[in-house]
């Protein structure tokens, strides 16, 4: 029996585009994925986490595999906070809301605030996830153009005025990876900050902050955007996927109560009592500044890598981004189709992340493509940037 | 700042009923909690999982802490979906969705099937999670009575008739909790299950199985309404929390693909990659027939302490449903305000969910509670069902 029938138009809508991740295709085996947005695999503590769990078990025995009653599980939205207020936030006690991972923060965020007629503003490339999760709730999203200083803040004052000017609708909610941002490894400079927030206030938008690489800083960290805010007006979401496992999914949003209580009723009670537990108990025995600090070292040796790699084997012409934190480089090569290249790219034996796909409309970022450097080591680093140089020659 | 004006309509809907779990006033310490539907404490396997957590990374290293990557996590579907053929359903490889816990599957099908001007017809009383659920996508839900056999699948004949008949809309989605029901226990009989399978095709609704407690029974089970639907009308639900532990937030659901894949764009693809591993190491390596066969006694042991209780020491005209599995007994009290009485029942030392809280109106129930004989060892079930009828007597 065809069940579409049964949906509302708004799923309709919502399945109109190509499924989550539909825009990587099945990596044949041995290929260097360049493509991999993950911390790489020796960064994951995993026999610290094995022994938080046994830890865990031998202090609470059952309660940390129940609905409720841990003690652990208890204290990670305050372990959380503690951590955020040493970076310049103030979160109240009621104030962080604690999450399947940024995804569902982001998403949480998103039900919250968008109906099927609202405007959702995004940067222009921006996270294909988050283009995802908008997509769920509205057909309708603008994005602005992004510079080595993140965000241009002037383009996006420019259509804010056409439209109030124009009648045309307003966005309810701009979505900024402010810091080392995805893909562009971009960082929104201070003086941008704070426009950014004027014109939240004059344009009366919320902004969606997502901080995942915020503390992966090679140099001085940049300031929060809700360190800045003192309206209201970021929802700031972070996770502990790129600090210490991706796999534990835990996330969180800082918000305006008002807010945050309407995305915990969408989540509901049901938390993750277990991974809340894990993760608490993981963070009272480790030294995160002293962890942070060598994850920092450790991403900038490969971004270096990385770096140098491009500069030695590019041919002339091809650009790329020098990121200052995160994960990512950004690469424009004119004139190439980097979706139609790929295939052939994969049988030469490296992956990538076409650059269309960071897009909300058909059209830009056809000549651009995304690298991490997070994922792998120097070798399959060098190795993957040579191979990508030959594909880019040929 | 005042975030709520940001909020769509749906939002502000959802936003007016009270907030999710409000239908429980913190307990005082010492509270003997019949109140709590939880597994008792010891049924959960806390070592055996510890040590599957110590096996996995002993296995697969830093593997199951990352997004994906796990194998153990990639087999977690098909272990499941094993179990569930060895109860006569039917299931495809890739008709199985894991989730995070049941309540995420009620919420993802609830969210791919319902507007804000669909209806959703529920049992009444019915499991208050899932009207929580339910009221985050619609206003609209009609429930129909429960009887000894569950769902008096007649009245709700008569009135999907007269809806018809008199151009009225009909359900598009009718919940229920089929075997073992939350809060009365009843089991939906054979003849009736056969009946609202041929409801659902002759009225064109789907049905939402929920079978929390499905595989609970004292005694020959209940064939799942998912193992008699030909036609792919029924979405069915089911988790590990009440046979092996709630804290690690396993679910899932099976139904027909295009539904299951609508269900998973709103999912996303990134699950609990962590919980995920720990689950199928732990399926892995327990004889779950014996474990089970070993739940129903316990629970089957607790039910008939609960039972002996009531009959010794309630007062006369008080009466109680005999579930033969699950967790609930629902009593009836005539005359009696059960939500006002909670605070003076508490102050004696014993805590119950007021009947009113499982239907969507107000109205009924409100002479009826739900006690819960899951969670708690026999002496503290016997004393607690004694205060109670202490409070009814006063």
């Amino acid at each position: 029996m065809d069940l579409t029938r049964f949906f509302p138009p708004a799923v309709h809508n919502a399945l109109s585009y190509p499924p989550p991740g539909s825009w990587m295709p099945p990596l044949p085996p041995g290929v260097i994925r360049l493509s991999a947005g993950y911390p790489f695999p020796e960064s994951v503590p995993a026999e610290d986490l094995a022994r938080a769990v046994r830890d865990l078990v031998a202090a609470e025995g059952d309660l940390p595999f129940h609905y409720l009653g841990s003690p652990s599980m208890q204290r990670l939205a305050a372990l959380l906070a503690a951590r955020l207020t040493a970076r310049g936030l103030r979160v109240a006690p009621e104030g962080l809301l604690v999450t399947a991972g940024a995804a569902q923060a982001l998403d949480l965020a998103a039900r919250a605030l968008l109906g099927p007629e609202d405007l959702v503003a995004v940067e222009a490339p921006t996270y294909m996830e988050a283009l995802e999760i908008f997509r769920n709730y509205t057909a309708h999203i603008v994005g602005y153009p992004v510079d080595e200083e993140g965000l241009q803040v002037d383009l996006l004052e420019e259509d804010l005025q056409r439209r109030r000017r124009k009648g045309k609708p307003l966005p309810r909610l701009l979505y900024t990876v402010a810091s080392f941002q995805n893909p562009t490894g971009a960082v929104l400079s201070l003086s941008r900050r704070r426009r950014l927030l004027e014109l939240a206030e004059t344009y009366d938008f919320l902004i969606l902050e997502d901080d995942a690489y915020g503390e992966l800083s090679f140099g001085p960290p940049p300031v929060p955007l809700k360190a800045l805010d003192t309206r209201g007006r970021v929802i700031h979401v972070g996770s502990l996927s790129k600090v210490v496992a991706p796999g534990l999914r835990i996330g969180w949003a800082v918000a305006e109560p008002a807010l945050l209580s309407a995305m915990a009723v969408f989540k509901k009670d049901l938390d993750h009592p277990f991974a809340w537990a894990v993760a608490a108990q993981y963070l009272s025995g480790v030294d995160m500044e002293a962890r942070v600090a060598a994850l920092r070292k450790a991403y900038r040796e490969r971004r270096d890598v990385m770096l140098a790699s491009l500069k030695r084997e590019m041919p002339a012409g091809v650009s790329w981004t020098e990121p200052r934190g995160g994960f990512f480089v950004w690469l424009r090569a004119p004139g190439v189709d980097t979706a139609a290249l790929l295939p052939r790219a994969l049988e030469a034996g490296v992956a990538y992340v076409p650059g269309k796909y960071f897009f909300f409309e058909e059209g830009p970022g056809q000549d651009c493509l995304r690298l991490s450097f997070s994922y792998l080591p120097s070798e399959a680093l060098q190795e993957g940037v040579a191979l990508l140089a030959k594909v880019l020659r040929q």
